[in-house]
């Protein structure tokens, strides 16, 4: 197994979830796969069903516990399973708009500069359980769509495209330009997000900031209307993928 | 600093939140508070505040950050805070019971072998922010309420009162002998949490099991009713934090 951290369009993925989704995924070039003698046997049926779909896929390379612990990054709950593939096809903002346009609706997630990969693993999952249809996240301040956010998002990153946009207050001109509204997930917002439930546009984005600073003010700005969580209790702001999975479960009906 | 992990009756805690909520904490007999420098500036606030609520606190510490890193666990982001405290009081479900009774209402969450720290800690929080009157787990499969868990509540563990039950199953029945409607979140369910938003018993427990495996089969029988997420996309399930979260948004209203 040899796998540099910066070659380019390559990705490294481990856990049962991300690798089985991404194994599955026609948009995926897989260049390797890495199996113990335990997880070979639960990977069998995941190897048959990429057959019966016809994917091309190369033969699995067999390797021990120890050797992939170390082959991976320090602590990395692998299950016995890594996969060295291309990324992901590229999206932007164009793409979602473009959708939108054929499906006549939309819900998409912007995270400003929320960082911790756990987090935004959770986000991308909950996006996909709640038919979320794409995130935005800034280049720069973003974590990589591989390792714990991967395994956190549980195979959802094949699902849920994520567009990285240079500035993400443009980003949110063009969307609205393209008919989208904007919700900013914000303490200051006057209304609760249970409104989302009723009557909403078709094509919305929720914007979720970082804990701690929130959404800064920037895209603050650009925010048609500002939303809270309707809490109650002695320490009132949630973890924000909890604070996403309310808010997406909100829009989704 | 001198901590042993199993010195007993005492709670090792970091980070500025979970610090700060155990500090302003009247139930907490605090042993030391380890400050560097830069987080002493920050904490001064509360010292002051702790002051004025007539807290007996001893002296803080200072300490350098490099000491601070060796003595936490490895990794702790503890933001140049660490603190040696009293456990909390211990808490059982009779006592649940007898404040539902005087307030005539109670939510309360089970979770039935959820042994993640992270999760266990996200759920507090939200419990805490939602609401929600206590938090139950087994005693054997949990984990203690200081550390990681602590510093990702955010201080929520001061809030909501979490009782360590040796037996489940035989909790949900003397839950139900007090009134207490049992709701169990799994995918087997025919209706689907938003149920809760409208007419609902008064007192219930809502019962999370671990990702994978959910609720056991014992645990499951004791439930009153079923309910799932209303998830569409291809992957359907969402971490247990944020699946509580959601349950408990729905409970609140």
């Amino acid at each position: 197994m040899n796998f540099k951290k910066n070659d380019t369009n390559k990705t490294l993925l481990y856990g049962f979830h991300a690798v089985r989704e991404a194994w599955l995924n026609p948009d995926r070039t897989i260049e390797q796969l890495f199996l113990t003698d335990h997880s070979a046997k639960n990977f069998e049926a995941v190897l048959s069903e990429a057959k019966a779909k016809g994917l091309r896929r190369p033969p699995p390379s067999h390797v021990d516990k120890k050797k992939l612990d170390k082959t991976l990054p320090t602590g990395a709950v692998h299950q016995g399973l890594g996969l060295i593939t291309s990324d992901l096809p590229e999206q932007d903002i164009h793409d979602f708009a473009r959708r939108a346009e054929l499906s006549g609706k939309s819900v998409l997630v912007m995270l400003d500069q929320v960082t911790d990969p756990h987090n935004v693993g959770a986000i991308i999952r909950s996006a996909c359980a709640f038919g979320a249809d794409g995130i935005i996240m800034q280049k720069k301040h973003a974590p990589t769509l591989d390792g714990v956010l991967a395994k956190t998002a549980c195979g959802a990153v094949e699902h849920v495209p994520v567009a990285y946009e240079t500035n993400l207050s443009r980003a949110l001109e063009s969307l609205k330009e393209a008919g989208y509204f904007v919700y900013g997930l914000d303490e200051r917002g006057e209304k609760t997000i249970d409104a989302l439930r009723g009557d909403r546009p078709e094509k919305i984005v929720l914007v979720l900031g970082a804990e701690g600073p929130g959404i800064r003010h920037l895209v603050r700005e650009n925010c048609d209307e500002l939303m809270k969580l309707p809490t109650t209790g002695e320490i009132s702001s949630l973890n924000v993928s909890n604070a996403a999975a309310v808010a997406l479960f909100c829009c989704q009906s």
